[in-house]
């Protein structure tokens, strides 16, 4: 059943008239969608599952890795997670209709300014398919119809869970057409959702680099980049090395598969003889592969087992996604700071530092969505924020910056109220 | 001297180093260089007044239209009327470092959302040579630098007011570098321009539909979109007829040439024999030409000396800029809301209804930057909003909508301070 262009607008048209209507849909509607879309979940697992595992055996026939793998496979915990999750993003309190400002001008006009959902997003992602139930939740409760493009390796599992998002959707009042998914893994529509500007009002990649570098580039509408983290940590001379030693490790091993783990750990030559074997041989020991500029490799050459590898130009500015970090010997605060405004991705930068002008420096001067002092970059992350849920991380400095939920799936409307008000 | 694609890139890197010091550059030394920029504009006047002449001469010579000319003449009381908008923004307060949310976790973590600067912003403008003075002293006062591109029949005008500003801003003690403009009329260099993503974060368009659109479908980076206003007036059935008429007449006449007039006004049928013939008369007295649907002609074509012309379809949806209203009668709210939703421009709507739960519905259904009950729709502007001033007016959804002034130039950074935390 392969969706054609002419269903993909009849999909667009749908949920943009299904907007208008879900732009005030009451949060009592929206949140019995959100607990009925939980337990349809379960109540329809075994069709859910048995999709999943036709997506899996194909996968696996056609040589996916174990960790890719790992990501498309469901089973009844992990359905049982995504209906919490589901829950949790039903308690959160609804942005629309909150009002932002409120003030009643001189001459008597009221004006305050409304949160309003943005309209229709579009949805492209890659291989895990919790993420079709993640955004269709998070763009429901913010009042945002959806239009969802999974990866093709998911494809019946995600077409599975659309199928459960919709009917618990509809069935609670929702207008129909608010969650929609592409019935194709055919790429060219990929291509003609990106110019359906005018009906998709924002476009949400999920994934690799690769695919969010190519949606930002084709997208006619605005796009929310994000997710891409090439995280420094700066160890000052005047860091405490217990500290240090903990936040490194933190950032690099806790789970080095994620945007916001540390990728080049920067350290002041004053501290590093002292500090670089103490962190080395914390990281040797989860199996860390350090990847040293010269001087750094003077330092941690003499010491027997560590896993080193001499820097290379590439390893500066690179996204390791695995237990690999690259360690570079800067002589200042200042070269710190450069390195990083060339390198960095905007996403998130630490420094450790007892020295409080040096923190405050840092936490000024760097242009990244998350800096911090004293803290591991680990930290990035909307639940942890206290965002309740998130839907992603921007590095752009548009719109929204750092982790997102609901409130940055939102706009605003001013509304003016006179009693025959003319401007003079 | 013509810029070169190598000129403007050198611009662009020049810029892009002062927006990293503007960003935390003191409110007070913003403020001494707004406050010069003032001073020199008069101190300077006899220099830029003798480029605008030169100006002036050029484009009447080439046969510029009069309203035109108008808009590029300048002499020392408009100079004195931008040396007073630059005082103003002076006294407005800087909304760089501003704090938009604090908290402190359970675990000890400081978290706060920081307001910074966008970075660089690139302005594409035509004809007033105010906006380069306007733009310039926006974007410092909320610590951006700027690249200007000035159209070309103001080119010496933009020049000299240019040379005004950077003269004032680094003897102020601003990083040199932050006011940019570029020295061609070569309209490549705008292409170029719109490809420099990573050094111009922003682009702002101001000026005709024709130049804000391309702007929009050329740029590799986000892009303010605004000041295309298609804007109706709604006049209920429950309408007060005085305030209707009020309003329509103020909406329409009292500047017609500008985004926020009215364009169309839409009548329900049940108040229409009463209320036409009363804005009509009063429409025709300052001059107001109606483009009339069959219905509204059969009521005003019996009055005498009204200026009636059929409408054609390229009426509905049409911004006129000029003393000319279509008029269209519709069957109920539901209609003129369609109306609204298909021919309207997002940017302000209005409508005239005692009813309160009509007004309710308008205020709520009508997806647009400004909607309004009882009150015309050129109070859509950022002075009038209490902004203290307006760079444009967004008929966008994302980052901003409607009126923009200082805050909407800026982005934010989440600002993290532990003791050593790391994520469990």
């Amino acid at each position: 059943m392969k969706s054609t262009v002419t269903e993909l607008e009849e999909k667009g048209k749908a949920a943009k008239a299904a907007s208008r209507k879900l732009a005030f849909l009451s949060t009592e509607i929206k949140n019995k969608a959100l607990l009925g879309i939980a337990n349809t979940l379960m109540a329809r697992q075994d069709e859910i599952l048995a999709a999943n595992k036709l997506d899996y055996k194909e996968s696996e026939a056609s040589g996916m890795s174990t960790a890719m793998l790992d990501r498309l496979m469901l089973n009844t915990d992990r359905l049982e997670g995504i209906a919490n999750d589901v829950k949790t993003v039903a308690a959160l309190h609804d942005p629309v209709g909150e009002l932002i400002e409120e003030r009643t001008l001189p001459n008597g006009l009221q004006i305050s300014k409304k949160r309003v959902p943005l309209g229709v997003i579009g949805a492209i992602y890659e291989s895990r398919p919790n993420v079709t139930v993640d955004i269709s939740v998070l763009c429901l409760k913010s009042g945002n119809a959806v239009i969802l493009r999974g990866g093709k390796e998911a494809f019946r599992s995600n077409l599975a869970l659309a199928s459960v998002v919709q009917e618990a959707t509809y069935k609670a009042g929702v207008p129909r057409g608010a969650v929609q998914i592409m019935e194709s893994t055919d790429r060219a529509l990929v291509d003609h959702m990106l110019k359906m500007k005018g009906t998709i009002d924002l476009i949400i990649p999920r994934g690799g680099a690769g695919l969010i570098r190519s949606v930002a580039e084709n997208a006619a509408m605005p796009v929310l980049t994000g997710g891409i983290g090439v995280c420094h940590t700066y160890v000052d001379k005047s860091a405490d090395l217990n500290k240090a030693v903990a936040i490194a490790y933190n950032a690099k091993v806790q789970r080095p598969t994620v945007c916001n783990a540390l990728d080049t750990l920067l350290v002041h030559a004053k501290i590093a003889p002292q500090y670089l074997p103490l962190i080395a041989q914390e990281w040797t020991k989860a199996g860390v592969e350090m990847h040293c500029d010269k001087r750094a490799l003077s330092i941690l050459g003499p010491i027997p087992s560590l896993k080193l590898v001499p820097a290379k130009a590439e390893d500066w500015g690179k996204e390791f996604l695995s237990l690999i970090a690259a360690i570079k010997i800067v002589n200042s605060l200042d070269e710190a700071l450069e390195h990083i405004e060339h390198y960095g991705s905007g996403h998130s930068e630490a420094i450790v530092a007892e020295d409080k002008s040096a923190a405050a420096r840092f936490l000024n001067e760097v242009d990244a969505a998350c800096v911090y002092a004293n803290a591991s970059t680990r930290f990035t992350d909307g639940s942890q924020f206290g965002l309740g849920a998130e839907i992603g991380i921007s590095t752009q400095k548009f719109h929204a910056r750092g982790p997102m939920a609901l409130r940055e799936l939102t706009s605003y409307k001013w509304v003016i109220i006179g009693d025959g008000h003319v401007r003079p």
